[in-house]
């Protein structure tokens, strides 16, 4: 050891020995299961990827078949988990779109008179239907707060700028009967950013924005940059990496798009004036890039953005559990977030 | 691909098909050099490893040795530092500790009867004397606000609790003539953990608790525990990994202690009373679940504390480059935060 490498640890530029930019080669390694994550959750952290992780869907007949082979059962499974959480669900329609209204047993009081929009994830090509609703049981359960979910169109049968369209749809509908400021949005991945996107949307419209958001883990750039989706490849088990469906979803979402148009990959727009963000993201996590490149653009344009990110949690993974410690303290962070920003 | 992979994205675990807990091995692979860091950051963060990074110092001969190569010419340079900063150095004793005090050219109006303290990192093992103070002349610089940097001992020659003895008595006497609401402590590595430490022993102690702290990439567990220790071993080129001087620093400043002692590793600590709190980590740093880790445990215990981890950086890489956009980010948010929570 040198005094090159203490320099590295040391303060001044003037220390380093000026070395060409390079390429990181890492070999093989083991990471092993982290100790610090709950016994809930340490099955999904320790999932193995899926054989076919890879695969890249491309027609509307396969994300057709796909999203029927994995939502086949889920009704039943998500009105139990809606039963086990103590909510109610009613399907209804807002502006033409339809939605899930999620009621919690007991609102809280200070609740009674806010609403909270969740815009569900799935890469703009999942999670038709009531499964999409899931993140809203969550968070009616944890926050004792009414829930509008919205089961926006998707793609590829549907791409850019249908979801949006139908957000903001449901959102114009909400501000009829909810002062804005009493309105929370909510999502995680390609619905965390569609609440940045609304945002982007409602003040380029002159809407009144959001009295406070919550984007999770957004996917804030479809194109592949941000380090993330290069140093968390293979380190996320729920993502994986971009080279699968993630690069499919963004062929059917954005096809012939400029993927840097910030209505498409949020983390190119202009922040300021945005309401209170918290942001969520995972030390694992393929899109830890795409929060926190938000969370410090947000924060140099004066926005009050704060971000939590959940130790060994790969993308959404606080999704996974019901139970576990994990779940109830991301969503009871959302809960004081909601309950300190909204009026 | 199969239901099975998009149960991965699906929200609940009884979509999703069970599989024993592994170890994640992953291949040889190689990460590119990131766009998303400014060109002034770029050398830093595309640097190689030093050849010697395994290495393990462990004598106090070493040490010396090392410090003495690392700091031979680095007088000079700190100086040179403070003058292009406009910041002023002027040595002296408190308790008998010795000090450097850094003083901006203008301290802010609202900065006048408040006073930063300043802990050095380098893993209790390096940077004795004015080389130390470097990140207090970053900080005196972008915030606008006097600095007090302690020159604590230093391990092998003087372990535990010796720096956290004399950061203590800095302290109490800086108590004598400030209100201790008007005084801000921070650090970088184990300069964060020992302002975490500083904070959970003036509690013990009786003392009034700093204004606020800001903890960065705290090097709060000394042992092994937390997933990046692991996922970000070798992505991290500024500490590399556990093996190398990281874990000759432990046995040089812990030797025969319980690890899992709060005083040393605070993130087994009880946060609830404590002040205001900014945690700052990396991307790629190898102390992110360090610094995670320790944001959520205070949040779950009621304390106000923020996060902010930079793109793509590795270990304290906000300190490699004086007028990086990167640094500059950091310092002004250190500066926002203090001038929001400090009376």
């Amino acid at each position: 050891m040198k005094a090159s490498k203490l320099a590295g640890l040391a303060l001044t530029l003037t220390l380093l020995a000026a070395c060409p930019a390079q390429a990181l080669t890492l070999h093989d390694r083991e990471i092993p299961v982290p100790s610090t994550v709950s016994p809930q959750m340490r099955e999904n952290v320790a999932r193995a990827y899926p054989p076919d992780w890879l695969v890249k869907p491309l027609s509307l007949q396969e994300y057709a078949r796909l999203n029927h082979e994995a939502t086949r059962d889920s009704d039943a499974k998500i009105l139990a988990l809606a039963k086990s959480a103590g909510v109610t669900i009613q399907e209804g329609s807002l502006a033409g779109v339809r939605i899930f209204t999620v009621t919690p047993q007991v609102i809280l009081p200070q609740n009674r008179d806010r609403l909270l929009i969740h815009v569900h994830g799935g890469g703009y090509v999942f999670f038709p239907g009531l499964v999409g609703a899931g993140e809203a049981i969550y968070m009616a359960h944890y926050g004792g707060i009414r829930c509008v979910s919205i089961d926006y169109r998707l793609a590829p049968g549907f791409p850019y700028p249908a979801a949006l369209d139908d957000c903001m749809a449901v959102y114009r509908e909400i501000l009829k009967t909810v002062p804005a400021q009493r309105v929370g949005v909510f999502g995680t991945s390609a619905g965390g950013s569609l609440v940045l996107s609304m945002v982007l949307r409602a003040r380029m419209e002159n809407l009144p924005l959001p009295g406070a958001i919550c984007p999770a883990t957004p996917w804030s750039d479809l194109s592949k940059t941000g380090d993330s989706y290069f140093a968390n490849a293979g380190v996320d088990n729920a993502l994986v990496s971009y080279e699968g469906w993630v690069a499919g979803a963004v062929q059917a979402y954005a096809p012939g798009r400029d993927l840097k148009d910030p209505l498409l990959s949020p983390v190119y727009g202009n922040f300021a004036g945005f309401p209170p963000t918290l942001l969520v993201s995972g030390t694992r996590d393929l899109f830890l890039s795409n929060t926190v490149r938000v969370h410090a653009k947000m924060l140099e344009q004066g926005v009050d953005a704060r971000l939590i990110v959940h130790e060994a949690l790969s993308h959404a993974q606080y999704l996974e559990s019901f139970s576990a410690p994990e779940t109830r303290f991301h969503f009871t962070q959302l809960k004081a977030f909601f309950e300190q920003n909204l009026h």
